[in-house]
């Protein structure tokens, strides 16, 4: 056990949040930026009900730039709201197969599932029905995240997109990616050896007025370390200037070969590492992760309801 | 996006579980060391239900054996199970202080409220019932996680305890340690300035068979890395042996002054190491953390249900 008693005020110990206003007015953003805030319900009156501001921003992999890359995401103002990130398996390409197609058609039937009676509010269930749903070769890794209207986030994940939520500057809950070996996550597939729902983790975290999440592809979470995040966020109130400086972040830290990277201190950790006689020049391997690079941040926000209709 | 493709065998990728029998027939084990086995509920005879095959191990610090160390726990074998661990903050030993006794008290409040009506199977009102019962001087992190039935299980974190679910070799789900600054977590206290349940991190995984849990006091997660977590269990089916084999780890580490730790590299990050003149001559802080330590493993077995009471 730490040794220190905490000591701090009542006022500072039973402060609860630290809510940042969400800036409404903005709805049109630049291109590969957005910013959606979704308003409240007009039900249960009687109690403050939350749900997400949130900003996006996509950069493509430098060599995939034309096409818009290979990651795809969407996010709904559905209920509390929903967020989905989808990351295309770029070895596709060796077989002549685009591997933005599967990603995209994914994210596409898991927009326009999002209200529907059989998924019923269940982040694993639209990723059944949204795989089954996508004919396009390939493959991707994906995760879903749901808000209810009471605080409760539901995520489901297959592979290494990944999600942190964020609360008065510490990272409180993290996704932990699944892989087969280095550099191959499970994944959604086109073929039959690939991974299904039934492959998720599903979890749940309880977020309060003014928890931040960050969403992302692997473009972000292997070149971005989470003390990094935390301090991006620090830096910017705004979800939209949030969202395009940790893309920013991830991709500088992608192009810079000097960077040792939560990407190759991985690789290191499973063996892989610059030759021999370079390490005993006292080398290794260091750089980041040349990826797409999707960022989604959300803020939870709480209103007042509106009356029950009678 | 990671480059490979998974080319795996159906039979492989579709394979859910890795189910290892529960040592049932085992009751009595030496004073430290415990296995619990629950059995089904008589409810839902249409599908089967999880519950947890639980072993668990506590080596006290070194300098507080006498007295038991500072950690408490408590299994219940309430519904699907209820593990719980609590870890005295042993500052207030400066103030005479004896801080195993909020631990211990809240530990024993939380084991005789599982079933109380207003917990309602809810880990973070049953922190809140227990803290409130609790009227030792002292304060203590405590983490509680709740199995249900259905596989849900539900957990609820205040400080630096910690849990991490491993499925097919993989830890999958991770609760996220806070505190106020290095060496000072989050904690219940008996002082209006400590943390209530309202500071908990509230979260759920969807557990299946053969998923392994392991909860643990920091002494386990400031002194053993996730990836030998992963290979010890690899190494022992059996979760008294997986619990002993995890507390030894942690204890050998604790001892040795040259282990980097994940105590020590979490300290360095925060600034703290050796005085400059060691560090110019390449010497770094290096060690383990002498602390109790509170191992609890616990595996999720299934049982056909018992034909529902007429």
């Amino acid at each position: 056990m730490a040794n220190s008693i905490y000591r701090a005020s009542i006022l500072q110990s039973y402060s609860q949040l630290l809510f940042q206003p969400c800036l409404s007015n903005k709805h049109c953003v630049p291109k590969k930026t957005n910013l959606l805030c979704f308003a409240s319900s007009q039900f249960n009156p009687a109690r403050s009900e939350v749900s997400f501001c949130i900003g996006t921003h996509l950069i493509p992999h430098p060599n995939k730039v034309k096409r818009g890359g290979e990651d795809a995401f969407f996010v709904s103002n559905f209920n509390g709201g929903v967020i989905a990130v989808a990351d295309g398996v770029s070895g596709w390409a060796e077989q002549n197969v685009d591997p933005s197609l599967f990603s995209k058609e994914l994210m596409a039937n898991a927009s326009s599932l999002v209200g529907d009676f059989e998924v019923n509010y269940d982040p694993q269930m639209l990723i059944r029905k949204a795989h089954a749903a996508t004919f396009s070769k390939g493959s991707a890794t994906a995760i879903v995240a749901m808000l209810e209207r009471n605080g409760t986030m539901k995520v489901a994940s297959v592979g290494d997109c990944g999600l942190r939520v964020i609360r008065k500057g510490q990272i409180i809950f993290s996704t932990t990616p699944q892989e087969h070996y280095f550099d191959c996550p499970y994944q959604l597939s086109s073929e039959l050896v690939g991974q299904t729902y039934l492959d998720a983790v599903v979890s749940s975290v309880e977020l309060v007025e003014g928890d931040t999440i960050v969403m992302g592809s692997d473009g972000l979470f292997d070149n971005v370390f989470d003390g990094e995040i935390v301090s991006t966020l620090a830096a910017h109130s705004d979800v939209v200037e949030a969202a395009k400086a940790l893309a920013n972040l991830a991709s500088n830290h992608s192009l810079d070969s000097r960077f040792d990277s939560p990407y190759t201190i991985e690789a290191r950790s499973k063996g892989l590492d610059v030759p021999f006689w370079k390490k005993i020049l006292g080398m290794k391997l260091t750089g980041g992760k040349l990826d797409d690079i999707t960022v989604i941040v959300g803020q939870v926000i709480t209103s007042a309801a509106s009356p029950q209709p009678t």
